[in-house]
């Protein structure tokens, strides 16, 4: 199951990006699992990791390389094994890949990043990955991000991926994105899987804190099931092929932040509407908190509520189950007659009670909607934060119970 | 569905404790959901009650009521109605009813308490409940223990109870307890609801500690959701009718400790066992942590896991899922690679990978025990705990996305 229109959006070339999708067999066959990114000379990557404590040995490979090499040439991504709880024979296999990489592509084995996801705990078939990297190299082309979105699934039931142009100073710049992922969802600095690419020049530093932001703003505001992956990976890469640099202090700054940000929320949303079992987008809004971290632990926890989630599966305004999250969600000195709680525009609670004006129809309706729109008042200050997640369904046990048989 | 046998103990009187059950119809028609507990005159009580901020009046009511008054001679507890998110017309409700039930018993207003567990934000019916409260005083007997415990059952599936006779320096002492609870269970202080009485003569600063601690190792360390409830309350009366005092300094005190947390434990344990569509008991044994809030911090994080509690239904030994949890529990300077990972006494994982002797089939069978006993060995400290849990199924969805229905 899945929420919403499966999007028809055509993914834009960057230019600089070439990406090449193949069918290994990692752990279905027929099924594309490899995807190979060749960046151009020059591109510099941000990249934020998982904070997971057991990383992945991807993720272990892909921070040494990020630190030691000035530029990234390929991204190398495989699904249907995460290479993750394979201690050292782990990074050896994730070296391997990345090794025959470099030789097949002429750079440096520190030039090329590499990422993984599927089951922890089972070894990466390495063999049958590095016989594929011909392969992969043999279909490089720029405008085949359709088939990678499609490459990096795994109980995704669709591709995500999204592009803007900007116009900075006249001048046109392109970024596009693909993510994955639908299941242990609460990323942790970034989640498993997010690839960006732009042809703008950026500054290093600045684009590592703009990349930052945008996440913040989005991958760090989903959750599906509060479960942090060990693979949770999110890279932006600017190859400079526009030519247009991108100025941090103007326009063309400010102007880019907002589109990465916009691009990351497109995915994240994207991930949540897809997330293991969704029949419902849920958007939890807390404003009138007294600072962001407060927002964000009351938002969190009515999203990750599990009587929430069945509530809204059901189409069902079981709104004294958001109350209940709202008051164990550590916020000692709140003053409950102060809390507002609402469907959408509709207020269900308030002064500790029931809505004098409640009426069971109109909340059933909102309860009930594609998209529900919790809103939470505390009454305590100004900050305030968005989170979003999705209902919790029968498909979700279905999903999870069965995912490794 | 619920875990292990139906537990076929009997119940023992306490002396100095009455009881009686009605059929009142506040949520569903012939079904018992008023229970009256008759406190002999002396009766000290301990409670502990929910730390949710959004407190429901009866436990607004019972707080005041413990505070104003030396001795309790009533609780008085229903089922369908939650009379939580009810304001201060669910204040005036609750005290209508103790109000009945001091009229009829001849005693102060303060010397009643009242429970209540059901659907949050709905009005209690108090006409109802004022008016069967002769028909629940008429029913009082000494010898009725398992009806009440049938009497405050909500999506419980079979009533919980347990017992003990100790004794104190040659003396017998007894001591009953029942409980309700099948969903949200996440207890933050104690869980919704818990009766225990003893005929025991108890110092009263001592019991409310004794409460404490046996609540601690017992109701602290259960979840079934993680959602704590805003009506969670267990309360321990000591009648002092068996004229056995108990000396807190003396062996009486440490066996009547012990007796209590073991009756708590029992009941914890039968809540988890018969927690929203569980088909297997999981207990989280974390040892070798820096520090108790380490340990508890990472059994719950593993317990809460939807990942992990849809493994454990399948029955699928996926230990990739509980080293991701432990691996987000938020010990940042873990050293992963001095993490083991056990079921039961098979260790599946140590050095951030799967253990050299794994065995799949062994692991199978642990997983697909009745009761799957998962350990975390920390390699940081010796602070240790246990956690209870039960596993994440189709029911649980069924059972919650109907409850209003």
């Amino acid at each position: 199951m899945a929420v919403g229109e499966r999007s028809a959006q055509r993914l834009r070339p960057v230019a600089g990006v070439r990406l090449g999708t193949v069918a290994v067999g990692i752990r279905k066959p027929d099924r594309p699992d490899l995807v190979l990114f060749e960046l151009a000379e020059g591109t510099h990557c941000s990249a934020l990791l998982t904070r997971n404590r057991f990383r992945a040995a991807p993720v272990l490979v892909t921070e040494q390389h990020l630190a030691a090499s000035g530029q990234v040439r390929y991204w190398l991504v495989n699904t249907g094994c995460a290479n993750a709880g394979t201690g050292a024979q782990g990074v050896r296999a994730a070296l391997s890949c990345a090794r025959r990489v470099a030789e097949q592509g002429h750079c440096a084995v520190s030039e090329v990043l590499v990422f993984s996801t599927g089951v922890i705990g089972e070894p990466l078939p390495v063999d049958r990955i590095v016989e594929a990297v011909p392969q992969a190299f043999a279909e490089l082309a720029g405008d085949a991000w359709e088939a990678a979105a499609c490459g990096i699934m795994t109980t995704d039931t669709r591709p995500k991926g999204t592009s803007r142009v900007l116009n900075i100073a006249g001048q046109p710049v392109t970024l596009t994105g693909i993510a994955k992922g639908a299941g242990m969802i609460r990323p942790d600095m970034a989640t498993m899987l997010a690839f960006l690419a732009t042809d703008a020049v950026l500054e290093p530093d600045w684009a590592a804190q703009a990349l930052r932001a945008a996440v913040d703003a989005s991958f760090h505001r989903i959750t599906v099931d509060g479960d942090t992956s060990t693979n949770d990976a999110c890279v932006l890469a600017a190859t400079g092929r526009s030519g247009v640099r991108v100025d941090a202090a103007e326009d063309g700054g400010r102007c880019f932040v907002a589109a990465l940000t916009e691009v990351c929320q497109s995915l994240a949303r994207a991930i949540v509407c897809d997330g293991e079992g969704a029949t419902r987008l849920v958007s939890v809004d807390v404003i009138e908190a007294a600072d962001a971290a407060e927002a964000a632990r009351v938002a969190f926890t009515i999203a990750e509520s599990p009587l929430v989630k069945t509530a809204v599966f059901a189409g069902d305004p079981n709104w004294g189950r958001i109350l209940a999250a709202v008051g164990r969600a550590g916020v000692a000195d709140m003053d409950v007659d102060r809390v507002r709680i609402y469907l959408d525009d509709l207020c269900v609670a308030e002064n500790a009670a029931r809505s004098q004006h409640y009426q069971e129809s109109q909340a059933v309706a909102r309860m009930s909607a594609e998209e529900v729109r919790i809103r939470v008042a505390l009454g305590r200050g100004d900050a305030a934060t968005r989170v979003w997640t999705c209902d919790l369904s029968y498909d979700y046990i279905k999903i999870n119970a069965e995912y490794r048989s």
